[in-house]
């Protein structure tokens, strides 16, 4: 029952389950979308020993794969006329739905009995979707949306929120996602993986805007950056945007702010997960008032020539130019 | 020179000076301003050995000093002919400046070589100004809001923000504020302390309403809430309002928010507090569009009865009745 | 040609077409949707000559249209039967795609040369996916969201907004619409209907709590709310809200604000309205913070008991109770 | 009594008082603020006949109303030696009270009997301040802040928004008005000319935002924009920023949308306004929750390089670049 599952999940001190790797957990994978995440993602598969089958629309990211030790194939019905166990990492809604259900989709050839993994972040409505149409096939699926950046995905550290129906289908997908990640939580039912992906990404965004503007205003009114830093690191206004990814210049290291703000998260992808939040919110007609003015912020940045930089910028938006 | 003073404050390894406490630094203070706060403040003073002349407009508070050892004055002003050392711990600007410039207030009575310590949260402008009159008159003002509430003001551990012209001033200050509390921190020059107060403030405010949605969008989404703050707790979206005062009832004991938002930090209170970052904010020309939008929040809050419940019934305000 | 099209329409003098009623135009019509709007439409419909085959899940609304001269339907698919031109007045996204695209749905029995007509308002992008189905079928499919409440309705004063393809498209929906309308707009190609009605509602909303906003504050000033809405009326304040549908009681007779918020546009469907403004920014990218804010206003306004009140009462929800 | 001055200011049909001019109205007057606007005001009172003492810390704004006839004066309280009538025209609340009451200012020299017109947008609780510092010098005191820009100041046909404790000081400030201004209202005791202003330019920040936010998005959907702004105008999406001074450029001719932006009111001065707004509401404890947002959002466009752009250029702020 799933209530019982979710329950043991919770007691788990960490709610993390750490299964031990063993040679009957290597599998024959189909891998779809090989980008800056879905690359490493699989890359690491092939080193624990799996064997891989990886599908691209864009070559480059294949070969890369191919080079690395995968075997490409042509298209996502291909990946799944032959594997049983496919991951997906896609970019949004309607390439997930494109690779899923589209004409040439997986759904168009898994047999019977297969298993499905999209990491992608996602409307959750999307997934529990997904998994409709494939359980009429006799097809069971999850959602498994990461945290962690391209980093976690090369260095096989991401966290992934699984949402599976049953205890039985978070084993199989931790048999895999173990592969590529150091942290497997198990949320609840079909969705829940997403649902905690846009709850986090949503008051991350809020608390990073927010620490941009104490930091701000802090430093207009004569504090010294690293000073504020700290206190208010030590204070209740502590979070991960003011101790571990500061958004002023020069308070912390190798953090993005340091660095002009390149790499890190950018902002056109918070925007898209801060949509997927808004779009959640509307249809549950949960009041977010803050988390929608921040959606509002990081689009009016995307408008304004910040699309690429890492989502701290918000700093520098607001910041007397 | 202040820079020095800074740095050595940044470099001790937690930001707080722990000078040992001796008989020679018990003393003879004013103390103005009995309420919640100061009553306990006050009294720890008293514990610890000092003498204390205190005075407030509700005889109630100023009687329950006198029962554990005070003396009674009868206006700041009195206070200030007695004492050269005085705390003030009052609820606004306004209060503040006629206690210190009224006509029966401080500066009408207080000798050269005075030394004062305004602990309420005010504007920081208007300690700056308070100082500089101080000043004219051969007289020290620093400015040291506190943290932490009630219980903390009792049991002598509170943390308190100093904004100090010079190291000699902090050290003075220092003295005193030692007796009742766990942690001083000097935040630079007049005013610092209070800026200090009103940043962290503002981001409070922020990461609660933040919390609150993400708790509540979640739970609507069909979460766990204990399950959902574990994993925020841990991920990017961490925060002291998600993993130590979270705002949702029945996910942590001993908040507020499970046992129905009584005592804690009021709405009210948190609004006044928004109100001073906005004036700073919008001297200083720095753009607050979620620390604004928080202050509009809390006020629309205290417009429909929340004014007295504890501020993390943001999350109560924003769920579906 | 498009572009000629709408030239002329912008050419004439007020934006809209006064086509000559004639015995001609009398037509047997499809009606699907007979709640508070569509009831006194189809009706109209009636009135002025045309035979009407209706239809509405609650069957109490099918028979107030029936006891006027309409003949009943069993479901959508059986108006599609036997009519070639059809109007539709339905509360939502999914329940027009229900209607059109469900197992008994419009579009299963609808015969080629057919001309659908649909009132509600949805998002743009599902008429224009509704269009393309259509077209597939040899059916023509205009999006025609009305302005105007309940007594317009009846009164048949009502102002369409016209999405159709083609000049013809338009005078063919003209000729129907003219029965029920005082005002018809061809505002461009099929969703254009959509995006005039879901523009100018997120600027209603938007100037409907500004004004709430500006009512207040001067009432707190001490200005007499008149005088405030006089002035304001003729300086560059002015607007709708304000010189017609001013929120603050006593202001103007005869408008909801004046009789306890009731009647008028429900708060509900404003936040409905503005959830597909919000849709509809998202995919285009386009910057809305003011629309995003007026919707989690409305949305929290839902959540604390004022769903069923006018959306004026944004008045009473931020005034200090 | 003070209500039925008002009544009769409400009851003409205008709100507006037309006393016709005589020459005995023609006065000897004090001007100090010779700017962009009080420069032209200046001039219209010479043009009329009065005779004018004039000053200016900018000698070349001096020189330009000495050039129309005016003389100049060396101070503020050389102006006030001199008149017992003083308009003045000022930047912002610290000059205004400089030039009031610091220690070359108008009430140090005032004698008794003196009348003090203060056309500065100011907040309100300052007009109140310095109306009852007058009164205790025997001096009457009226705000009386303007609508209208530098072309209607050089024209005289401002409106004049007045604060007069009675209806004999709204009727000698008039005398001097009228010969400035084409509309001159008696909006309550003083400090309400200043309310009135300020709860006006919320409202026109919040309708020209939300119209910039309308038009964006129509376009984005396909819509033309002439069109859209004519079916806004015509709807319940009516103001002044949508029919008169619409923030697209190219909608309509001669608007600084059409011209760049240039020209206009800037952006910097509707901050300054919106400010004193929220000064205003924080300490009425009135929620504005759209219009502190808009004045968020000036800010960001001031801090982002619009500062000295028209105030529509928020329809560019928000646009994708």
């Amino acid at each position: 029952m799933f209530k019982t599952i979710r329950r043991v999940t919770i007691l788990a001190p960490t709610g993390v389950r750490n299964l031990s790797l063993s040679a009957a957990t290597l599998e024959k994978i189909g891998f779809i979308g090989l980008g800056n995440m879905g690359g490493g993602m699989a890359c690491n598969l092939i080193k624990k020993g799996n064997s891989v089958l990886a599908f691209d629309v864009v070559d480059s990211n294949l070969q890369a794969v191919v080079s690395q030790g995968g075997v490409a194939a042509s298209s996502p019905s291909a990946v799944a006329a032959e594997c049983s166990k496919i991951v997906t990492m896609l970019p949004n809604n309607a390439i997930v739905e494109q690779v899923y259900s589209g004409p040439d989709g997986i759904l168009s050839t898994i047999k019977e009995g297969g298993f499905l993994i999209d990491c992608s972040t996602v409307d959750p409505a999307l997934s529990k979707q997904l998994a409709i149409t494939a359980k009429s096939q006799g097809v069971e699926f999850v959602d498994s949306p990461v945290s962690g950046g391209v980093n976690a995905a090369s260095a096989g550290t991401l966290t992934f929120m699984v949402g599976a129906e049953t205890e039985q289908n978070f084993t199989i997908a931790h048999q895999t996602l173990q592969h590529m990640g150091a942290k497997i939580i198990h949320c609840g039912g079909v969705g829940t993986g997403g649902a905690v992906k846009i709850c986090n990404n949503m008051l991350l965004a809020v608390s990073m805007i927010g620490t941009s503007e104490a930091m701000n205003l802090g430093i207009q009114l004569g504090l010294d950056p690293k000073l504020l830093a700290d206190i208010l690191g030590s204070a209740t206004g502590r979070c991960w945007s003011v101790d571990t990814y500061n958004p002023c210049p020069g308070v912390l290291p190798n953090v993005p702010s340091s660095n002009d703000y390149k790499a890190g998260f950018g902002t056109a992808l918070m925007t898209k997960d801060l949509g997927l939040a808004q779009d959640a919110a509307t249809r549950a007609g949960a009041a977010t008032p803050l988390g929608s003015l921040a959606h509002q912020i990081y689009r009016t940045m995307c408008n304004n020539g910040f699309a690429e930089k890492d989502f701290s910028s918000a700093f520098k938006f607001i910041q007397k130019k």
